[in-house]
């Protein structure tokens, strides 16, 4: 899978020149200017970080097979000052009307808005009018990526989505054409980089979570409102693009349990290290019969294992399939220029794409992209994994407290493995921990709300699954 | 770099529905028969066990868009019946006439004989005649892959090799497909599962390399003769398609250098270990400017590194981008089953391209796969690594050794890092390092030439580089 369609990505251009309304010779002899008339015309909407990083590498490479001809943003005269006008070809044209350019005759739009609306709307707009799409959003995908494909199918053209997931990690692009002779049964990653750059900073430094996350701010791993990174929005949105094109089923993102990490505290890594793990927040999926079990959230992880290595704000997915086994993917997650490979690739994707589909199209109206057939199932979704359990209390010290608790979960059935407590704490607010072997969720939930109640227990009980 | 063209794979079909000669109904009402008179027609030549793997998924799968047409192997009768004939197609064409099945109307030649000769004859007869071809042959592509490629962009027909390399591991779709927006500067990898296989069973066990090397014959990990695999033929063949798919850099694998694993000695893994490190098989290339640095061969690398963690016959692949920076990418590197995972991918993806492009083949008399235009460099080539060393030396031991050696150095303007010797060894055989700081292959060479005559020295020195 590679051939010579490796070679062809440079010149895939369209059979019929378009006019080149905007290749008049440059006025400033200083710019460059993209003079190929026939290379797909390109539109970028939201000039961010990631979308400067895509006009960065676009100038830079002078891809011939794609031409920036729109830039399009809110209070585009003062992007275009602090951008560094030279820094894009003189003859593209700068506006804060989106109408315009989808109503222009750009091939591509690149949507970098990020959020459901109005980045929508421009979308199902674009693909309306027969123009492909190449986008970063996670959340629209994850939820109106069956639509939004279906309506490109419909109208001939391509939406296609490689940065919404794991940054410039080719996950998707992996899941598309070389693993596409498997059959997948499980996808796992480390989705989101701030978490796991908190995560790991707690385990390094054994600060408080609070701390950490100030730490992330600081540096520009976390925003102000973190919310949707700490509490798994984000990445469950992530989940549930990767389940689409790895398990080929359709799943809502708030279908997806998320648990958040704001409840792990420095001394859950010093209890994980005498179990040989560290804690990351996984995103898992696995397709059994028709159940989808799915979640996102802080795990224990062996320290040796992949996901116990990733350090900082890296990802790693982990593929497993039926015939070809496990597969991991490790690098940056995120960052402007690693999310701009994402993009920019899925450009040339679509160029030729839509070069070598020129022909058909014309005649038969749809281009490569058409169609939707592989079955995507709506399968059940259940969060009820089989694991082993750590479970960490804080409580007030008093006698009686651990035969309190084993009685509980002897009553629910559920076994337990060990019993850890670090000396050198205050008997006022104790941490140990309690790890079960495994069992179903469904099986221990009950036995969580029953102790919870429990007079000694001074903060709710923190219950993670062990990942062997 | 997923969008709808995950979904299309399945119903791909040529536009024109050819005659379906062997899609009578099955006389054995036992048997499946492929019903499909609109599928690409596959013809597999090879059954071993990447084959067998391959039509296992093919039957299993039942992809719509891809129909088994022939089987080719010498001995077709025992093969078959060997072979458990139930578990392909009843209609399918069991031949040994390789001709017959160029001739016939097939679509796609998978090509899993091996070897340059008859396969080259084969591929490009196949090509000729307007096949597309996926193979796994690593040595027909790093030999000839340019050409074939050119080869298949006259006919109009496609040629994918994804399974040439790290097997299952989709690395060669992810540089295509993932990573061609970034511009890629290094590739470095394990593509050897026998070399680690050998070299980490000498890691765990410490026992000496010709033991380790029976087991992995004892297991099938390695053939009778593993010159290929031990001395670096087979991954340097790897690395040379890695070069030309990442680093768009045409190399003759026999320019690049290779270094055998067997001088390799279980001490080695002791004093690797005083220096954090272990050994691995590491095969890399480098493009700097317009030389190409590449070599394959056994190298210190850290025991916490991506490397250093690969066990067993497992594969890795890093690739380094301007853009992106580091990528990394772990699975199992071969086996029948992972390898055909590769093959079908790379089936499924020219399906979708015979597809896409059939209006456009009989317009222009040319596919999708057309034509070779990003530029294919032919770097110089040099194996000429800065890097630090770690030198061991097996001598008899007397007074004086470490002077002269150290005197030998000094006059090469080699500094010596450290000197390392292991308590309790004959003094008849006495192994010790000594590691140097950084620098080029081509000022130690002189060096080591002028030790290799000492009279105290009783097996050549093993000279390794040190990757930090």
């Amino acid at each position: 899978m590679i051939g010579n369609s490796i070679f062809l990505v440079r010149d895939s251009l369209p059979k019929t020149p378009k006019p080149a309304a905007n290749a008049a010779p440059a006025k400033n002899q200083d710019h460059k200017t993209t003079e190929q008339t026939s290379a797909c015309r390109v539109a970028l909407i939201g000039l961010g970080t990631v979308g400067r990083a895509v006009a960065k590498i676009l100038w830079e490479n002078g891809d011939a097979s794609l031409r920036l001809t729109h830039i399009c943003n809110r209070n585009i005269e003062k992007k275009k000052q602090s951008s560094g006008p030279n820094k894009f070809p003189s003859d593209v044209i700068w506006t804060d009307d989106v109408e315009s350019v989808l109503n222009s005759d750009v091939d591509i739009v690149i949507e970098l808005i990020g959020g459901l609306d109005p980045a929508g709307k421009i979308v199902r707009n674009a693909l309306e009018s027969g123009k492909s799409v190449v986008t970063a959003n996670k959340q629209l995908i994850a939820r109106h990526g069956p639509e939004l494909l279906q309506l490109a199918g419909r109208k001939g053209c391509q939406i296609e989505f490689g940065a919404s997931v794991a940054g410039g990690i080719p996950v998707l692009p992996a899941l598309r054409t070389g693993l596409c002779g498997d059959r997948l049964h499980g996808i796992a990653g480390i989705l989101n980089g701030t978490c796991n750059y908190i995560l790991s900073r707690i385990e390094n430094a054994r600060i408080p979570f609070s701390e950490a996350l100030e730490e992330a701010q600081a540096r520009g791993y976390a925003e102000a409102d973190a919310s949707e990174d700490l509490d798994g929005g984000d990445a469950r949105a992530k989940l549930a693009i990767l389940a689409l094109a790895g398990l080929h089923t359709q799943v809502e993102p708030e279908s997806i349990r998320a648990r958040t990490i704001r409840t792990v505290d420095a001394v859950d890594f010093d209890y994980a290290a005498e179990l040989g793990c560290t804690i990351r927040q996984i995103s898992r999926a696995d397709l059994k019969d028709s159940t989808l079990f799915a979640e996102v959230g802080p795990c224990l992880v062996p320290t040796d294992s992949p996901f116990g290595r990733v350090q900082r704000n890296l990802n790693l997915v982990l593929t497993s399939g039926q015939y070809g086994g496990d597969m991991a993917f490790l690098g940056a997650g995120a960052g402007g220029d690693p999310t701009a490979v994402a993009v920019v690739s899925d450009l040339m994707f679509v160029a030729q794409s839509l070069s070598g589909s020129a022909g058909k199209k014309d005649a038969a109206g749809s281009a490569s992209g058409t169609g939707i057939s592989t079955p995507i199932s709506t399968p059940k979704i259940s969060s009820d994994f089989e694991t082993p359990w750590y479970l960490r209390f804080f409580v007030r010290d008093q006698p009686g407290i651990v035969a309190r608790l084993a009685q509980i979960m002897a009553a629910h059935h559920l076994n337990i493995d060990s019993l850890l407590q670090k000396p050198g704490f205050e008997k006022s607010s104790l941490p140990f921990v309690i790890t079960l072997e495994p069992c179903h969720d469904s099986l221990l939930h009950p036995a969580l709300q029953e102790m919870s109640g429990l007079e000694f227990s001074i903060r709710p009980c923190l219950c993670l699954p062990i990942l062997r």
